[in-house]
């Protein structure tokens, strides 16, 4: 690492600490960067400096939404269907069931799944107020889509669980092949879920 | 991309402008900052907006140096053999050559190679100071060192036949195969490559 100058090796750092980026496209990057002259280096620097002061988490479903707002977009749309509510991990979850183009109510955002063994608890993550909403009658349709994962699996188990009483209808996203998959490379898993879920055609 | 507010969008776009990220990675990327609590946004920032301020380009070599600086830690260094000149296309091929540990001498980066197809010509990259350099008799040896690529190759052979009047040594980097590459998954070309610099033993 020798001779790098220190503006450079700062950014190569940096760049680093993000997810997926080693040090060799953290270098690739920082060097793009250096040779490129028009001002992607100072959109990026400005756009860094005003994510967290210009966001805030949604008062009602704990997206993101706009500094200075309590709702974001969503709750404050009346023209989605008040008596849906799907439960999702993220606010990336959120995007891309809103690029979907398939929902169109409303939704709860978890920021994390229960985990045992990271020690993750029910206290840790936005449940509390999901069963609020829901316990305000609402919605007739909570539709959990946590990843199909074990965390995924297990949140959304404690999640039926703890909303029994509210007579509420809870669904799941559906398991099974995925568009454009072949048999030939579907886990056993994938398979057996898609096989116990068949549906009539 | 309905609903995506504008400062969290504003970052996604600025990742996706960097080379070999998508807009789904640009997204992971945005969020994985939002939801991270230590500073890694604010230290990339400001990473960024000193990259161009803070550095310039070496007066005798054109890496980068710090700002306000004539020449780089390199060229600055009398401990370094200043017979041997190794021409690179980028600073980062600087960074590289140095990590290797196998290399002691001078750099000289063009910033580009030749490419016709594209439109650069010699007088687009540093080739003239190279020459001026090479003209002072102060070295022995120019290793080449740019890609072994169309335009790496083509450069080199224009660099040689015009420091042919210097009676300099003039070197390019082994051909062949990778180390720790496996025969049956090299190119032909490499492997004709690797036939022809065949060496003895």
């Amino acid at each position: 690492m020798a001779n790098i100058p220190a503006p450079v090796q700062n950014l190569i750092d940096a760049f680093s600490m993000l997810p997926g980026i080693g040090p060799r496209t953290a270098s690739r990057l920082t060097f793009f960067l250096l040779k490129n002259n028009t001002d992607i280096a100072q959109k990026l620097s400005t756009a860094l400096m005003n994510l967290k002061t210009e966001t805030a988490l949604c008062k009602e479903c704990f997206n993101i939404t706009l500094a200075g707002h309590d709702l974001c977009a969503i709750c404050e749309n009346d023209q989605r269907d008040q008596h849906e509510l799907c439960v999702v991990e993220t606010p990336m979850d959120v995007i891309v069931l809103e690029q979907s183009g398939g929902y169109f109510g409303k939704y709860h955002v978890l920021h994390g799944l229960l985990s045992p063994i990271e020690g993750i608890n029910p206290e840790d993550i936005r449940l509390a107020p999901l069963f609020e909403r829901v316990a305000t009658g609402d919605y007739k349709e909570v539709i959990i889509a946590t990843n199909p994962s074990m965390e995924g699996d297990a949140t959304a188990l404690y999640i039926r669980q703890r909303l029994e009483p509210y007579h509420v209808r809870i669904t799941r996203l559906a398991r099974g092949l995925p568009s454009g998959g072949e048999l030939e490379y579907a886990d056993q898993n994938t398979l057996l879920r898609a096989l116990s879920g068949r549906q009539e055609m």
